[in-house]
């Protein structure tokens, strides 16, 4: 699984994996950020920072995390490209960073975001999740309009 | 990787993967639920269904997906322990399941629940994503107050 090399990467943004506080929790565990060592792909939540609504959830290593961190824009890694997503680099639907957390565990993090334009699934829904499971049924229904047309976002037939 | 086998599973249990339905997305794809084929355990985001605070991420296999639509309890499936995880057996707090949703590419799940006790974070926070990144430093600071002490909920020392 390729990681970004630091070599590779502009001198700000090997900053938070060198210098890098540690922070003390409670109960005496260390955790200073989000661990890409014990995963080098870190499962990333996406919520808009005004409504709360939770958009889509990608995966970030080492590189596209310290893009993020530096330029305030979400950098993924696309698993089935296997490269750096700039989210909305096709698009255009950008996520602007607002605020960033990691979990307790420093294995999943969580991005809030202002999503431009609307939507932020390549679908054309605001959000990845316009699909509910009805319990009783286990049927699963649309809930959602779409926002745009994918075919004229992205210039599919 | 263990996944339940459906000798396992009770009668009501298979429903959601023996007669799901399928729902026609727009643009031509099929797509009938989450994809346990492609991944034997999927990312599931919980998230507050008052509050729209996202309290954790967690794995489900189709046993525990399974389980979750049945008795509109979350449960998970521990990676670490290797078996169901049934969320709050040990702490009490329970996530009673609101809404469920999967996303576009069948491969992550969305959960609003009512979280019991308020905390969904073993270490007494209401969020796992209690602690923020501030970009200019990448100095990680904790955000919120624990709801209960750990040591009294797990009996750690």
């Amino acid at each position: 699984m390729r990681v970004g090399s630091t070599d590779e990467m502009p001198n700000q943004a090997r900053i938070p994996y060198r210098m890098r506080r540690l922070s003390k929790a409670p109960h005496g565990r260390i955790m200073d950020g989000p661990d890409f060592e014990k995963s080098a792909l870190i499962p990333t939540i996406a919520q808009d920072a005004s409504s709360g609504k939770v958009l889509m959830l990608a995966y970030m290593n080492a590189e596209s995390y310290a893009e993020t961190l530096r330029t305030r824009r979400v950098c993924y890694y696309s698993r089935s490209r296997d490269k750096l997503w700039r989210k909305g680099e096709e698009s255009g639907n950008v996520q602007h960073l607002k605020h960033l957390y990691y979990d307790c565990d420093g294995d999943t993090l969580l991005v809030r975001v202002e999503q431009v334009g609307g939507a932020a699934c390549h679908e054309g829904y605001e959000s990845c999740f316009f699909r509910e499971v009805d319990p009783d049924t286990a049927a699963a229904h649309i809930i959602a309009e779409p926002v745009f047309d994918p075919a004229e976002v992205y210039g599919r037939s």
